[in-house]
């Protein structure tokens, strides 16, 4: 496997045959190293994590179930350490490539498998998105990339995160590759109609760079023909901003809970960043959970109302801007962060089907723009997206 | 040089010949990894500062004066990272071994330079003191320590932490050779006479182990013919572990600062520890320093009350038990932290200086008495140390 690009984690690449047969055959991929591999560790993006865990006794449920259809697993790839951080860049392995911005981040914290796509080493590969982790890369390296309905892909065998929005994702070139992994992966529970109603997150738009909303509201002007309806909403009757609080006060108490023993016997090395993050987790009070928990069941209603009437898809920018650029400081990152997950957590906070399509670039950056869907519209989803990709409008 | 003991930092080992007809001639030393040795550079114990940081142009000052005076510098040792610990446990270089209790720690900040003496692999060495980085390993390892009066020695060209409270000093395995060294590293400021009266901090002892505190008090009553008078007193009106609190807020907010920028531009990696001590600093708030600034003069007033009277010493355990096993839990560690900070705190905010002494061991375990004096006798402890080593009555 050529590494050239730094998607791999060099030290623990796991390599799987597909079967022979399968409907995936012909296909590699890659999977972020919190997936299980049998008889590897899976490292998690941290040495420390990797120092103190035993090898994985069996594959992850999503890597036997890719396998068994046929793909080959070409290794495992970098995450940012503890699938902690949207931008990539991991103070102890290396930031991979951002093939399509090479000055710029891949995108976190599926970084390496989002890299090792867009560079062509693989054909599709395993992310994880928990508050963005598959959509923010899909949408700085020019990929398509799906948050699935929470719930709709078995977790056994990997490393979970804040498990009332831990997700399982992937990343393909193009979107009829992409749509081909979906039964593979997602349960049977698929629901919803072809969209007719195209709803555009005003509020959502406002938050991004303007460069970028005016380059995506020219793209969503071009699939406009594919739908019945065509609506202008603001989402939050508060704001996005509030919105994400809330889902950053719940995914921080879980995101603690999940490590804190760890932490505690280990003490590991990790980023200053990701510490302060963990940090702060630990000082999130019961009553800030109670009225996030209060704040994020409103966002489900709400959210409810909107797609109650006819078959509708939300679009809004997957990210605020292109790539940032590499090695910013924690305090640009920090700001930077707080924006995207304004759009992230609108999906993350209910569920909701999200996939980021690789539909416009700024200044030669990609920037994805992302369709939302109902709860179970999954493959809904990725039908409209090959729907886009063949309109003759619509500039890939 | 023999590193076996793994107290050396192997990838900058700092060799330097001494003056050949210097009066150190013969000896030879090593120096904590926050020094400064000309065209090395100054690791302070983390990876990512020695990645960031060019190589030092010239000697610390300290450094200067050793060689210049004939000694001879077998390398740099082991820091916990940028000088944040009292253990000894380096997450990223490992921990110097303790050669007088393998499974247990060294004791830090200046674990390698303690490691490195007590495994007789160098003559002396030298450390830092902040809160307690010299008299902690010295008590652990069964050396002498000194933290000098803070200012008596020049800081040219080292890490500071926290500048008020930063001292220099070392360690050696026997009075006479530490009192050897004081000339050369002392500015002439010396002060006090021949201490006449002893008082025994009531309040420190109660903070020890039981075991510990009967074991030093039976090495305190061993060295009381020494004195005219033998007081017992409480130096806190209030407790001890009040006055670290003090410290600790005046320690944090400087120690942030001194680092805060660099951490905002490289997001280093460093052990969970060390950030969670950054990131409670940064918390804290400029009414807590003036309460805090207000508590450190009222301090140095008792201990002024505590000294006006006839030349006095001040004995106390340098630390609450002997080292304490490998690889604690943090909680553990912040528990032991806390009752440690409690007794070096008296010294470290008064700016006064304090020699810890082996004189004694616990099921084989060393733990240290100290001697604290007025400021500015320190050489009037050194030659009591002399004095206390030589009387048939204590055991070495």
């Amino acid at each position: 496997m050529n590494d050239s690009l730094n998607a791999f984690c060099r030290d623990s690449d796991a390599y799987l045959e597909g079967a022979p047969d399968g409907p995936l055959a012909g296909l590699t991929f890659a999977a972020k190293d919190i997936f299980d591999v049998a008889g590897h560790i899976t490292g998690c993006g941290n040495p420390h994590w990797k120092a103190t865990h035993p090898p994985a006794e069996r594959n992850a449920w999503v890597v036997q179930q890719l396998v068994d259809a046929g793909a080959a697993m070409a290794g495992k790839t970098i995450t940012d350490e503890l699938t902690r951080g949207i931008f990539g860049e991991n103070a102890h392995y290396g930031t991979p490539v951002n093939p399509r911005a090479p000055q710029r981040v891949p995108g976190g914290s599926s970084s390496g498998s989002a890299s090792a796509v867009a560079g062509g080493l693989v054909d599709f590969a395993l992310g994880s998105d928990t508050g963005g982790s598959v959509r923010v890369p899909a949408s700085f390296c020019g990929l398509y990339g799906l948050r699935p309905t929470h719930g709709r892909i078995r977790r056994d065998g990997m490393l979970l995160q804040a498990p009332t929005y831990d997700t399982i994702g992937w990343f393909a070139r193009d979107a009829a590759t992409f749509a081909r992994i979906a039964p593979h992966l997602l349960d049977s529970d698929s629901t919803g109609q072809r969209p007719t109603n195209l709803i555009i997150a005003a509020d959502a738009f406002e938050l991004a760079e303007p460069a970028v909303s005016s380059a995506l509201l020219d793209a969503v002007a071009s699939i406009k023909p594919l739908f019945d309806t065509v609506a202008t909403l603001r989402l939050s009757p508060t704001s996005l901003e509030e919105w994400a609080g809330h889902q950053q006060i719940l995914q921080s108490r879980e995101a603690w809970e999940s490590v804190c023993d760890w932490l505690d016997e280990v003490n590991p090395a990790l980023s200053f960043e990701v510490s302060d993050r963990y940090v702060t987790a630990r000082a999130v009070t019961d009553a800030q959970v109670a009225t996030a928990q209060a704040g994020r069941d409103a966002i489900i209603a709400r959210l409810n109302d909107v797609f109650a009437t006819a078959p509708t898809v939300v679009c809004l920018p997957t990210t605020a801007g292109p790539a940032p650029p590499l090695a910013q400081a924690l305090s640009a990152r920090r700001r930077l962060r707080r924006r995207n997950s304004a759009l992230t957590s609108i999906a993350g906070n209910t569920g909701r089907p999200q996939l980021s399509i690789p539909l416009t670039e700024i200044d030669g950056l990609p920037a994805g723009l992302s369709l939302m869907g109902n709860r179970g519209a999954d493959e809904m989803l990725l039908a409209l997206a090959q729907e886009i990709a063949a309109a003759p409008t619509t500039a890939q």
